[in-house]
């Protein structure tokens, strides 16, 4: 069922999507309802960057990266590349040449469960990447993927034009329709949070802050 | 077995455990006779860390936190919160709520065979964490651990009042009883391996130094 | 078999050797045809090293060091030494003691399939290391190995006097036979790539610039 | 968004199911378009079983096994259970008694992306399961999951209702949709594979029966 | 602090350690409050075997098996050998002839952290392992270890005189001193299961067995 | 520099080679100074068979069996499939319609450090196969590999025309130059053995029959 481009995606606003980048992903993930996550072992190529875009889909054979050319054209300003293998596999499907045109079609990062090349150039260029690799290990150009098709990237669900939000912390997925929904609840909650932080840092304890200690007494805690 | 809260335990005097932080985690294991590692997969999250204190310990159900709440409770300046899960687990944690807590009661940062989020405010708050991963996945508090009892972290035996050493090698443990004998022993192999270390970088060959050739001779080396 | 030192072994003239470095790993193991990369476990224990040097292999049993003393006094300038155990280990075979050694005789850095520890030491010192772990476990004295044979690490064959080239992307060797005339295919790589880079920052596309539309469309690609 | 049960799903019809049951996960695979497969650390507790069923879902928090005894109310004769869970985990969810419980619904098995237990007794009462892992360590029932959402077990996403295959080579998920069209292709597929075999027996290559030379050459392939 | 060999252990009577092998590991497991198991990874080379011991253990280097000759002599009738590297390896520590000599000092099998070989000579002589790897990788017998001393086995604390128990669900630990309770909660915990399995195999509901409607209610539990 | 097939190779006399099989494994790693094993992760697909042979070797690109095809015409009685993929890969690159091609040439068996499928049929065929994985995966046929080029196998380095011994305890390859040696050495070790097993049988020990007692007092040991 390879073989196939959709042109034609619909995207989420930029002012949503800069909204939950701002709140980062441990927030995103936890207003949606702790979904959405790519699995541990997708980390960062280098430390601090935060952000978030629309998901420009790729699926990809083993060891083959053509349909990363066939999908940069699709590419849009604020988009983010996600890239599934067909197969686990770890090679480099990705350099500073690629990342150069994807940069120059708006393109502001690339997640991928997979391997990428040129790190140091990557981050010269201020172009994020989250990768299961890093491993120089190049592919061919010989067979068919798909470009905006829905994919499971890490253990993740990833349809075209759902919200991507990356950080240090890692990678999710928020669906194209809640995108506002959950940008409202996890601005609610970053603002609970803030009060929270206080209380604690006068040495309050999250025991009385959160009222636990009757419910642990039942439960059968014991103090010795 | 779960839900008992040990409230006394004993701990090694500051200057010990501060000593023994100088002398660092790959001294201090050679100095207790190579015993004490956590397994090389738990890291820490940012480099260039060195701290050491008293093991607060927690057992801790896969996915569930409930108990930091409670042993946050337990610490004392100088404390470092060692947590190992029930079985294997991932998720994260802890955060940077957690951390505002745990600085607040003198905690000088986290052991954790499982998962952590929020790293970019961790690092940022000056809170050390050694993880095996690092996990935005949201934890529940709904069952009972326990709180200052033995426990087995990345393949160390861990007890309440033990000395946990951290650095960029790793984590160690110091047996409570052990900490001021391993402290001498680890100052004296510093000072040894500062004479070696001057001959060494003005050319000396360790063969000739630890005086090796014979054994190796001995033991049926052959040069070609 | 184990028990041998080779001593006398042909290096790659250090112009070759220094050219491929400023290649890099990348560029590098595409002149070669793809081949001669280590597995992607074996990372750089510090960001932004770029070296390449003569191979000095190592074969040494597992959780046993002692041959790297014997390795040690065969380096010459511009050496890199290369370990792989004869079973997978994550000990720590190589700190600080070693590097000043190493470095004393001067060796550019390490490769091994195995651990190292003394990390924020090895980084102050800028002797950059390519491991499989960070461990601060330590190693005996025990049993011979060999030094300047064959030796297979992280799944790349490695003879010595082999170009060895290792930055942030992974390691490659470059087998000595072949090194001139690889490092005469990288440069043209690299011209070419400076041309490819331009034409792609100003968002001409890889479909075009490639040429890559007409066999897209013979093998099926479907734009919907 | 957990805390949901889903009563009502769409089934495939028997006869299809067991068609693709008899036609094997290989088979079905490739009749679909290379699509549904389970990753391969998914591996059947004991050899031999070959099964279809439909899919009924288990979303299930880690370590916590309550929405397997909510499911197995939803089971009818001829179900296979499929549970996720939210984050990675390798506890024993199910034993001997479960599968007591769920035989006399009518399931023919169980696919888990987590750990079983009483495996000897699993395989004595001809319950097969596909599993990541062996594990004995038990679960709670605390913490609320989902029965017949969609859920990605194992890389694969699987809606209730969706066709499940499973034998000694893994386990295949075939969309519900999909089902009556998979399966003629995969007899087709079959019906071919069972001529080719004969010839290929005989000894005829597979170069010449899939007319292979001729590409072969222009490619380039050289015989030395 | 290794070369110690205790010789004088107390082991747990034959009738408790045979009633505990009865029981299985599973049931074990839960009848001590859900502790005491080895990680999943170490499994039965082959099935169907489920015994219980009194165990010697054995602390050994990596690639080094000298030390399972000297706790052989340490062997009584009704032992379990308990094998723990100081550091990770896979290499293959015993074969069929310390499995000879094993067997003839009465041993009833091994428990090893590391790898094993010959093992369809240990399956013909009836000598059941549970190990980490097999490997035909041999080792050495030049370093020290320890026997009879405490070990962390697969993250499992191991006492000498412990109980082992071993079966298809993997291996647990019973400390000597909870053995005999251990093993009344054990038996308890089967006569409970028994009736527990005929109303379940004749339809009934774990729903309605364990009385959980009102709870998952409660919670929030919603059928659509 | 992929694209080449090696069409005379230099294989070892099948007497040599069926000594071989019968030593096994484990004895012939040891006869050739533990050298040769490929790493643990290749296993059987199904227990019990023990074969030697001469090896045809494949070097493939990830998801691409198309070089099978053109090995299989290189077979001749008595020889081994070998293949290595040039990155890692787990997708299923053999079943048992290359099976069947193969054994109509005489091929005994199939070592991959990558993955197969139809183990079901492959089994009742017998026709054995050692492989990282099981996995239904598909591949394709697209791009050029070698045939009877040297290979790193699983970290083995394997040329044409080396034996192939392969049993439960794993692969092992000897170089076709010391075939005959390394029988020699092999028979006699077994020989060896056989006397050393019946000591050990009667009770005799390893400390004894060896001679270690000294040694290991020597060496610090203390019995307490």
């Amino acid at each position: 069922m390879a073989g196939v481009v959709v042109q034609s995606i619909d995207r989420v606003a930029m002012p949503v999507v800069d909204g939950l980048a701002h709140c980062g992903v441990a927030t995103v993930h936890e207003a949606q309802g702790r979904t959405g996550l790519l699995a541990p072992p997708v980390r960062p190529i280098y430390p601090g960057a935060r952000i978030a875009g629309n998901a420009v889909t790729i699926s990809a054979p083993p060891g083959d990266n053509w349909m990363i050319h066939v999908a940069i054209e699709q590419l849009r300003e604020g988009d983010i590349l996600v890239l599934a293998p067909t197969s686990p596999c770890t090679d480099g499907y990705f350099g500073d040449l690629l990342a150069t045109s994807a940069m120059a079609r708006g393109c502001r990062g690339l997640v991928i469960d997979a391997g990428v090349r040129d790190v140091r150039d990557l981050q010269a260029m201020g172009f994020p990447v989250w990768s299961r690799a890093v491993h120089a290990q190049g592919t061919v150009k010989a067979t068919l993927g798909s470009v905006n098709v829905p994919v499971v990237c890490a253990g993740a669900l990833v349809r075209p034009g759902d919200v991507v939000i990356a950080d240090d912390d890692g990678v999710c997925i928020v669906p194209h329709a809640d995108a506002a929904a959950v940008l409202e609840r996890a601005q609610a909650r970053e603002a609970n949070e803030e009060s929270k932080r206080k209380r604690l840092a006068a040495g309050e304890l999250g025991l009385d802050i959160y009222d636990m200690r009757g419910r642990l007494a039942d439960m059968g805690l014991k103090y010795v």
